[in-house]
């Protein structure tokens, strides 16, 4: 007998979280003898619970789907949305009866660690009650930290951003090579720093910039610091420096905890500093010289113009290999990536227990960051170098992206 | 008798200034007849007179002068030395031997408004001592405020970027589109708002985001923009509203200046607050709703990733016009862009006294400016629209743009 599918999309946005949702929905209306609709939840199961569903296996008619693959953001929309933790809550046999009335026999959510703890609690309701529908989670992070997997998507394309702004911010900051500056790069990631360590791929020859790396996963000293600043500038003149928003140190205070008592707006607010304009104010302080700091802001889990084609087309097969293991008869599981080999590249796809993976994070191995703490090791080039291969050639129209949006 | 050429570059980097050195060098190596080396200033103006000097017509034997072309940055070095108003400076003399030692014919600097002013000076001086160098200004700002050319090589390029990263902070802010929030886009421009203008080519269709667009021209109030931001939110969950950096009261005043003395920092430093911030922080208090504000920084003058192919285009014909007309025996000169028409869009080359153009600014026209200050016409849209068209297929190497470097 035939069911349907319903997909919905949770937690930040990465660049390739509606390739996943393509994924899901291609291969949906592919299993014609299995699948009847392919519907989307609209801003997730906050949204299907306010009743918001989409027919969206429609845009395939419409020609709609293609352009969703390479849109950033959540075409269905997200939520921050947390199921409560007691089985026994109403709000479980309500949603169940909702997914009843459209006749759901699989259900997919693309999203991180949170999405993945939804996934958990409801496949365990539906042991409880003997429902037949199957919940199969499908990974999503720009921050990589997801365990039980070799990488998720999402990071491939953040990191290639990362790394190419970082080297054009190279280029940018190097102008002015017969003065001394330094620029402060604030890059996404508050536990973990796979993000900040993909900024050792901009380096062009040994030595380039950026110089010095610092990542969360290492006590950041501000001394140890400053002495590394104060000697790099001897051999480069204009250093570029790539930290994490979350570095701290290693006793719980984000770095850019130390500012924020400071001072207050007009309005009374707290003037928030992030880390990098801590550390931009740190060096003008201790070393006198020119210096500027850069956050790099939303752009990097948004960019659909240095989308990384092997992380599109992984993010892609996730969503296809979702339904294909859904309709094996898999439920309560995340799909996985398992990396066999680096030269030439090759990955498989796999699932593993939810459970395992919804309150677990993934820190960069210390073996892969170098002794004292400021940079990054040949294992990790080794390790994301292939994530980041490949360009996209997105639908264009008057110069720009064409994206898909919900009418 | 042949002579040499040595072009510099000086102020900010775009992502096309390299476009016009290659154009310089690749034009001056094919003219064999009259031009023997083609020489290159290391730090413009500035390194020349401390004896910073390289053969770069040399690069085109390596194969390098190709990645030049499309790597962002100042290839040879930039600086901001203005020379003295006194022509009877003694500057001027040690300048020119320097000059006639080289066996230099013809002189290019490429650059925005104070690069002109250099041109200018040497021009003049030379006109004064009877001397046959030829000096020429090639115009690069990503600002396109330099008067007597319809537009400025660079501005295509950062008004891509801007356009289209403005689409994807549009997407990535609405994905919780059940909930009402303001993003605020700060981008450059501290006179002119011709950068900021170019987001309105963001919007998808009619009423998207950016719903409301500020430029320095219009004197800015504070409550209007939030009775305008109140009244979009009816209509706009996900309200994205772009302000150029140099937004003010109209009287001199800008507005990130209202916050400037709102505290120091652990070190005694002003806490220096962008426009963005002190709107994100009014809009706050004013209307209790989720906002968050991005400054787009740097990468607008950087990206190689968003060049235009009509930009880079003419960014590289300036410079081979501008050797053709020294050629012809022109100086000082800044080349210019004459536009013809829009459908198809037709462009030729000129020149414009470079006096003219070094002491004005041009600001976007008053009726390219929606009355209530807050929008922009169609006027603009089909200026702009041409200058962002096709896109450049960089040199890549692991995933990454190839960037040209000196050794």
């Amino acid at each position: 007998m035939k069911k349907n599918i319903i997909v919905g999309q949770s937690g930040g946005p990465t660049a390739v979280i509606n390739g996943s949702l393509y994924g899901v929905v291609s291969e949906g209306l592919k299993q014609t003898e299995h699948v009847g609709h392919v519907y989307g939840m609209v801003n997730g199961i906050e949204g299907f619970l306010a009743g918001k569903c989409m027919d969206i296996g429609a845009l395939e008619e419409t020609g709609e789907l293609e352009a969703v693959k390479t849109t950033p953001g959540a075409y269905l929309g997200s939520c921050r949305y947390k199921l409560p933790e007691d089985l026994s809550d109403p709000v479980y046999p309500q949603l169940f009866q909702k997914l009843e009335e459209k006749e759901i026999g699989y259900f997919f959510y693309i999203g991180g660690n949170d999405s993945m703890d939804t996934v958990s609690k409801l496949s365990r309701y539906a042991a409880g009650i003997d429902s037949d529908i199957r919940f199969i989670g499908v990974p999503k992070t720009i921050d990589n930290d997801l365990v039980e997997t070799d990488h998720t998507p999402g990071f491939g394309s953040a990191a290639k951003y990362v790394a190419t702004v970082v080297r054009e911010i190279t280029a940018d900051a190097s102008v002015y090579d017969n003065k001394k500056s330094v620029t402060i790069v604030e890059i996404m990631g508050r536990h973990a720093g796979w993000l900040t360590a993909a900024s050792v791929l901009a380096r062009k020859y040994k030595g380039d910039n950026p110089v010095l790396i610092y990542l969360p996963e290492v006590a950041f000293d501000q001394d140890a610091f400053i002495e590394k600043v104060r000697t790099s500038l001897e051999t480069t003149s204009n250093l570029v420096v790539c930290i994490s928003e979350g570095i701290n140190d290693g006793n719980g205070t984000f770095v850019c905890e130390f500012a924020s008592d400071v001072g207050v707006d007009n309005f009374g607010h707290k003037m928030l500093t992030g880390s990098g304009k801590y550390l931009e104010n740190l060096v003008k302080e201790k070393l006198g010289v020119k210096v500027r700091s850069v956050e790099l802001n939303v752009c990097q889990r948004c960019s659909s113009e240095m989308l990384s084609a092997t992380d599109l087309t992984e993010a892609v097969n996730a969503g296809v290999f979702g339904v294909q293991s859904a309709l094996a008869g898999e439920t309560g599981k995340m799909i996985t990536f398992i990396r066999h080999r680096n030269h030439p590249y090759e990955l498989t796809y796999g699932t593993a227990d939810v459970n395992i993976i919804c309150n677990e994070e993934k820190p960069v191995p210390a073996e892969w960051i170098t002794e004292d703490g400021s940079d990054i090791s040949d294992a990790f080039i080794e390790y994301a170098a292939p994530l980041i291969q490949g360009d996209v050639t997105l639908p264009k129209k008057n110069g720009l992206p064409v994206f898909a949006y919900r009418k």
